[in-house]
């Protein structure tokens, strides 16, 4: 048998395998640098065909491999074990944007597209692709739709599943389906295309799709308004759709403590109230028409919810610069938690009328068994999405407080079933929840998967230990 | 071993085990009268767990088993075949909104439930569950979700499919699946509720749903546009969204003929316009704040159509009764054609961008293997979903003209694929297309379909002989 090294440079071409450590590294680690596996080789497949080709001779030599876009996953999901039996297999050459439709409303593009790559292309044409997040300048939008990413625009436009119309998949076998079809409608067969969309690699390989992208709307505009509970955040919620409906574009939840956090780390951010609140939610309002419509809407909603004591208080940024100091706030409080140290990270979901019942109760459950610790609470409250972490008690090293990981985890995580939520709202499951995954689904659905998994991956080739 | 029907009336009672052929016969023929099969008997559980009974029993005993909601499928998805071997399982008794949760917009339902009833439970709390065909007085929330219906909100909305968060299913085990969640965001391992919609019950029976409510829009405003030509159509849908963004809620084009049909069997309905045009658009917008914002919206857009030669002319209904006039010409499309003698029907759908260009190409090429056939050419074109029906040239008898269904098919299912289209936009596979299925689907694709059918079902008892 030819040895698989000299296979794979046959088909890709010597530069395109890298087997030396220094040239490996950079895939091996994890975005939060938590975790460094190994590798057989790293290959850099430059088409389709030759994704397909790899694939072919893994099959026949029984070489397992791990998928990879921007490697920007949050759960282990992109990177190797730590056997150095398997390979990564890089999507990143893979990077043209293959055709936009601007009547079509839809871009047709390699998996290995950077996501503001494909957000650039669709608004030189005058369109938006809405998905939006935090590593878009690094992520790619395969591992997007592999992880079915969520992000900042979800309440309006969805997760990256209703983002996308068709995919290309490299099989397990090495086949490729073609499935990039551009319909709003077609009911011909099994949804393949969901199933393969956040399956994080481990039933095939997105090699392209076809996104669907929407007109740009034409202002938007944003305010903080101040509340005194998450209960006030919920109605207020359902006010602003009321009012608004779809041109509420974003509704973030953040704690005093977040506020307060950011204004400790980054001085110089706006302070938006002189005296503090319990909660914040960060606002935004869209319009398909014009600036002047986005602020009498908002304005009319604010002072409804104002009216009924639905809120305390609220500006409205009048600038684009006032518009992004607020954002700011909002897109500081990550960092400024890094700043102050380590926690126990949770990214959860609920249905939004359960949050504020989650909250009351969760609180009081860790802080009786970590007496003092303190809740870094906010997120994507339109989504029912909270990033839900908790820090040490004052006193309490980061490491000594990391140790009870787990057991935090349990608190967390058992309340949020308890309220029929979700365990993992926007990151996935990869390597790092794969137990927490195990200890909450029903057998039945488990067993599902399993069948899934083993009926079209049945050698188990395609991103093992992930998800199950 | 205890006779099959003796176990099924143990566990739901003799009144709802039908066996004589006058108690079946509602269930054995489909909606358009084009098929009956025969069945071993008609099962009509009360409850989840009974559904999950029967199941078992058919599992043990090896019967097949064809899953009915209300029974007006239109690809013969939904009754049993000629054999009668299989067994109609009827879910019309599961009935029950189980649930609606105004603040997180969502609605638990059984499957059972007729959509205008869950319409008009979603209204009675101010909200609106969008989903809306021609069936609805008939048709259950179970059969929409296993054929992913589409209707006339699509292009606001989505499909049956963007409209469920959750699913409640009984496996060809006889287990039952609680994926009751009423999450926006959940990424937790394969997305098995997709799997389940649009499988016709091919891999189980769902039961129940975690179904998505909107706001109710504050108002809703109709007009009909005159255009030269399909092209202009498209070009109409481009600037009515760049204008009306998430606004525009219908978008339906009409042919000449299409409404000279209508005139012709139902002389009572409104004449829009003096002079006829080559097409029509029926335009829907909805407003989140108020009529005037609807109007002042609409004109705005259609002034500028008419401005850019996009169209020759609108009415804008200032009425609801206007607005019931307009859609009624629409609605009318299939009775008139069902008036005028029958025709050779196709549900597909295209890139919006390809729908001129198919047009002018499949209309020649038909004419030149049919002297004289007429193209009542009608439907969601926002969607890029037509329905693209083939009549007798005059003189020529239906009958001898419906025995050429399968060319008619094939010349426009050729020229559909070769568009990029689906030759099923809303309908579903069924019976009906199961042969065009396995003639247009690559091997690929089909082969992922026929896996997953194993893994799941691997004794293919759950309604055999549809799709694949």
């Amino acid at each position: 048998m030819i040895d698989f090294l000299t296979q794979c440079r046959a088909i890709v071409g010597d530069a395109y395998v890298l087997d030396a450590p220094a040239d490996m590294a950079p895939f091996l680690t994890d975005w939060r640098g938590r975790f460094t596996g190994k590798a057989l080789a790293v290959l850099r497949p430059g088409s389709v065909e030759q994704v397909a080709a790899l694939v072919r001779v893994c099959v026949s030599q029984r070489v397992a491999l791990v998928p990879q876009g921007g490697n920007t996953g949050l759960v282990l999901g992109s990177v190797p074990d730590a056997s150095g039996a398997q390979v990564v297999l890089s999507l990143a050459r893979l990077n043209s944007i293959r055709q936009i439709d601007p009547v079509n409303r839809t871009m047709t593009v390699d998996a290995g597209c950077i996501l503001q790559q494909i957000q650039e292309a669709a608004a030189a044409e005058g369109c938006l692709f809405p998905l939006s997040l935090a590593a878009e300048g690094s992520c790619t939008i395969g591992g997007n739709l592999s992880t079915n990413a969520g992000g900042t625009a979800v309440l309006r436009y969805g997760n990256t599943r209703e983002l996308c119309l068709g995919l290309e998949v490299v099989t397990p076998q090495g086949e490729v389906w073609s499935g990039l079809r551009g319909l709003r409608k077609d009911n011909t067969g099994y949804d393949l295309r969901d199933l393969f969309i956040g399956a994080e690699g481990t039933l095939g390989i997105i090699t392209g799709a076809v996104l669907k992208l929407y007109p740009q709307p034409k202002a938007s505009i944003t305010a903080l308004a101040a509340l005194p509970s998450p209960a006030a955040a919920q109605q207020l919620l359902v006010l602003m759709q009321d009012y608004c409906g779809s041109s509420l574009t974003g509704f973030e939840l953040m704690s005093r403590y977040c506020l307060e956090l950011v204004a400790e780390q980054f001085p110089q951010l706006p302070k938006p109230f002189v005296t503090p609140h319990a909660h914040y939610v960060l606002l935004e309002l869209s319009s398909s028409e014009s600036e002047r419509h986005a602020v009498g809407l908002l304005e009319q909603a604010i002072g409804a919810a104002l009216e009924r004591d639905v809120i305390n208080d609220a500006v409205v940024a009048t600038s684009v610069a006032q518009s992004a100091g607020l954002w700011q706030l909002r897109e500081h409080i990550p960092l400024a938690q890094a700043k102050a140290g380590k926690n126990i990270k949770h990214d959860i979901s609920l249905p939004v009328s359960r949050i504020a019942d989650f909250i009351a109760v969760t609180g009081p459950q860790l802080d009786a068994a970590f007496p003092g610790c303190q809740l870094v609470c906010f997120g994507h409250l339109g989504d029912g999405n909270l990033h839900y972490n908790v820090a040490p008690p004052v006193g309490i090293s980061n490491e000594d407080f990391l140790a009870n990981q787990e057991k935090v985890n349990r608190v967390v995580h058992d309340s949020v079933v308890s309220f029929g939520g979700s365990i993992s709202a926007e990151h996935g499951i990869g390597a790092l929840k794969r137990d927490e995954l195990a200890h909450y689904k029903s057998a039945v659905e488990l067993n599902m998967m399993r069948a899934i998994k083993a009926a079209l991956d049945p050698l188990g080739i395609m991103n093992p230990g992930k998800i199950l």
